[in-house]
């Protein structure tokens, strides 16, 4: 894509080792370890049957957040590679009975997985687990930081349905204040060369302003002129505590998605969102349900494989595998 | 038992395709095709350690109402057969977000799953979902529309202490107004040539004094007389809102089945119940209690059977193994 | 470690059988058979690969009291035997319809378990569900009777890191009153020859007091003299219904264990907590952090060693597997 991966080689093995222990975020790759991971995700998209690379390995998803989709794409994606997962979710946790985040870290540790995945309200907690763990840490969300798994699984979304990312014109838009979605795509896709939009309401715009590869505007008809992808978000209004909290009509009437506004993107214009959708609030039913510009359900085939790749690739080293 | 498979054979394998694609409910199947299933399940009765047919695949139960038994019974089923099985229960779910149900649908559906097991609150929403999704889908129970499988355990159940269904006599009593189980077996047993009768105050007999092949009544005495079969139902008071909601121990004194209510039935009268039972409420302890004529654990055994039939059957075209 | 076992021995197989069912507590274990449990559990100790000793049985925990720590290494521990390890937890159970815990227990027996892993709130309601069952039962807890999984190992783990258990003098200090976890060491630490002190306030020292093996003190200064190991006990202020509740700061100020109340310890002492630590109530961060004198992450790591070795164990005689 952007940039080809330096020649480190092993010379016995003709590989080079993926040189990230963890998969803290996205803003710690370089961009050609982030295309070799999408790379590594392509190998595994598909109704394949599943892998046994992983059998014998236990997967803790330590999950202290709500989630559906991002907690069974994980266990399908351990399950698929062999592995054996183990789920613990907030509602049945020691965290309710007083436990410290890095107690409960360091119980996880003793029960001596192969490999963590760990999504968090806090930004931050995740990297402060994988500081006291000896297997791999997989941020699967973390407060308003990052969400490394979802910035790939979209890249890798774009460069299937665009054919690449570099020079595209990705408009991220809405709830970006409260969104490490938004966080990590702009982080990834610019990296990887894109020109990346946000456009939200000023109070939702967040620190989009301050970052240097975002161009950002508060009206949609403008954000979305010639974009190629469309990026929505989610307005997440149980994050909006103190403060203006739009209705979902006001909200939809400026910054939901219809089919008028998409009209100024390109015609072959790629629409995206994490999911789970509102329809009526960020988004049109009408777009949601346009089969040919949505890539919305492939956004979470991508998510399967991408995870795949990832709890692969960060367990070569204990599996005695090469790395790239 | 009540008719014999047509002769549409595959002359190539000697089999002849299950003709459907979903598992939604038995109204949709011909006798002769309940009886194929409760063959095929009668192979996967007992102890036997599991079998690899479904190693590989994934099997996502998606639960959007509360279960136990049957979340607990597909889940061992699908593991017994080898297969990686998720669970996705509706405390955790996207739907709180303001997901659609179809949009859940979709997602799951991308997730490649080799069969979805649903459950839902709300009748017709398994359907709604089947017409969107690329694997088979089997219903858990939806709403008061159908619960197949327990009709097919029920069956099977029947089958094995009775030595066939056909011209039994099938007391259901209880609440049949709030009851899918009752729906289910009414159609099932009635097609497999069971007299079958409905038995319950009148404000709980709900449509079955519409369906032609079951005879109403509202005293337990009369239902009860000379019966072969009684299957019990609990009284679903959580679902009772609005109207006149009974209190346990009136209930039990006009409804309940106790010793001296089941004199009425045949001697060698088979007991039965879907679970989880009200002891004191519909059923008193003395009858759960009687070892000789209670069915209830030996139909929570046949449910693991069937489930494990079912599954095998629905996927077999996927997996590229002959039919019938 | 305090006896031998009797040469009781199958001269076929040079075996002798393990002569309990169920692990329903310590105090039905003699002390040659704890030993020998601690002997199999030293086997499964460390990062290997898991087993497929258990492959293609169905293990059920069925959890009627929350829990993270406990369900998590048995989960993992079934796993990594090789079996299908199925949870069922409270929130979703069908206790909740008015189910009873007899018909609940029934219910799973029909499923065919090949083990049965039971926490209860109640104390001999796991006792209860073993009569009626005809699989193995593990007690993961129940009330503040018997909590067996955890005395073994803390007993391992003393044995690991003091080489011996006999002739040692254990405090084990704090909420004695709520806690199984200290009725189970009270009788596996002292039928295994260590002499065990209870420290406590007076209204948490529980039937300590009685137990003829078990020296009382309601001052921790008193009752940390010479100990060769300190085991400190979660303050289970939720369990304090009616009478009585110290403050977390009031409690720390009189029994919290700093490194100034250590001191009266031996200088090698080791301290243990089962977890999930309050600090700054029972137990200090300096303490808790204190790498060389904590054996708080090995008592996790041995759990899940200990729990392979029971269900190992329990599974023998199913599987046609000899004995000790």
């Amino acid at each position: 894509m952007t940039a080809a991966a330096p020649s480190i080689v092993d010379p016995s093995t003709g590989a080079h080792p993926f040189p990230h222990r963890h998969l803290l975020g996205v803003a710690g790759l370089a961009p050609w370890e982030a295309v070799w991971l999408l790379d590594e995700a392509e190998g595994w998209i598909g109704r394949a049957k599943r892998s046994d690379i992983l059998r014998g390995c236990t997967i803790i998803n330590a999950f202290f957040e709500n989630s559906t989709r991002t907690l069974l794409s994980f266990e399908i994606a351990g399950k698929r590679l062999g592995a054996d997962v183990v789920n613990m979710t907030v509602g049945a946790s020691s965290v309710k009975k007083g436990e410290t985040l890095l107690d409960t870290a360091l119980t996880l540790n003793a029960m001596h997985p192969q490999a963590l995945v760990i999504r968090h309200g806090a930004s931050g907690a995740v990297q402060l687990i994988s500081e006291k763990v000896d297997c791999p840490v997989l941020n699967a969300g973390d407060g308003r930081h990052e969400h490394p798994t979802q910035a790939l699984l979209d890249a890798l979304t774009i460069r299937r349905r665009k054919g690449r990312i570099e020079g595209l014109t990705v408009a991220i838009c809405g709830d970006i204040l409260h969104s490490r979605v938004a966080r990590s795509n702009f982080a990834l896709l610019g990296s990887l060369g894109a020109k990346v939009r946000a456009v939200a309401p000023p109070t939702l715009l967040g620190d989009a302003v301050d970052r240097l590869v975002v161009d950002c505007f508060t009206s949609m008809d403008e954000g979305l002129a010639d974009a190629d992808v469309v990026m929505m978000l989610r307005l997440q209004r149980e994050r909006m505590t103190g403060g203006y909290v739009p209705s979902p009509r006001e909200y939809f009437r400026f910054y939901g998605l219809t089919a008028d506004r998409l009209k100024h993107a390109k015609a072959d214009v790629l629409v995206m969102h994490p999911g789970p959708m509102n329809r009526g609030v960020e988004i049109d039913s009408a777009v949601a349900d346009d089969i040919v510009r949505s890539g919305v359900t492939e956004q979470v085939e991508m998510g399967v494989a991408v995870r795949m790749a990832c709890l692969d690739v960060l367990t070569r080293n204990q599996r005695g595998v090469a790395g790239w």
